[in-house]
């Protein structure tokens, strides 16, 4: 996108910036995972990280889909947004020696980054049904099932056991 | 905070920090709102907009309020994942010339920050818990459940009206 044009001037414009935009953060969540996975001491934690690693990857491989459904090449976009989140994540667990604190430290900020997720998503099927795109918020769909998902595991986990712990 | 310290010891510290974190993070959406207002083209929107600068207005007291109540000084850190989330809305908001595609940017935009808040709230009252201040998670659970209502909108308003029209 041109610094001073005014490149999006459709929905459909908005739309494929929009999937550029979640194919970088996609990306660059699959390269903080492992180091969250590393610090993680929770074992539950660890395996809940890991299993959502893989779902990541799958999260990749179907926005290359709806590109591709969509008649537009596979690229990114620089995504401040997730930049900043997995900025922030770096330097708090930066700040914190105690294993069970960082535990607490790391689910929240993953829940971070599921909820960017999870409001990117939610407004990418809006806008494919939008553009009468059923087929692409389909596929769409079955991600942001497993953000929640995710999200949902986290929240079950801190409230189990690690708030308390730390 | 230290850069090369470790100064987040306890969850108390880590509930501290995050409180720290929104109380920057309220305050740098109070900046972004009248720019996201006066972009806006959809009087609903305009309104519903308005209406938020108004509680987010309170929900900068209310942490005020829990700082005083947890025995803290009030003050702000930076946050990296705010700052990106607003610039990433910028940076696309200056790419649409189109009223109608602008308004639901703008909706978007507006979700992303709704949602940043939401699973932080949803942090500070677990951990408000967990630390035994029910009293503290009480004022911010009412935060909360604002952050909800103004998401729910903005999806009703896209949904009913703004994304047919871009």
């Amino acid at each position: 996108m041109g610094l001073f044009s005014k490149d999006i001037r459709t929905l459909d414009d908005l739309f494929v910036h929009q999937l550029q935009d979640m194919y970088y953060a996609e990306q660059q969540i699959l390269r903080a995972l492992p180091g969250m996975i590393e610090k993680a001491g929770d074992a539950q934690l660890r395996g809940d990280l890991t299993s959502h690693m893989e779902e990541t990857r799958q999260h990749v491989t179907r926005l290359e889909k709806v590109f591709q459904m969509h008649g537009q090449a596979v690229r990114g976009v620089d995504c401040p947004a997730i930049d900043g989140i997995i900025e922030e994540a770096d330097t708090v667990s930066g700040e914190i020696e105690d294993k069970r604190v960082l535990d607490a430290a790391i689910i929240a900020n993953a829940q971070a980054v599921e909820h960017y997720e999870i409001t990117r998503y939610g407004t990418l099927i809006a806008w494919a049904r939008a553009l009468g795109r059923e087929d692409c918020a389909a596929v769409l769909e079955q991600t942001l099932e497993e953000e929640k998902t995710a999200d949902r595991k986290l929240t079950s986990l801190a409230e189990s056991r690690v708030n308390a712990a730390a």
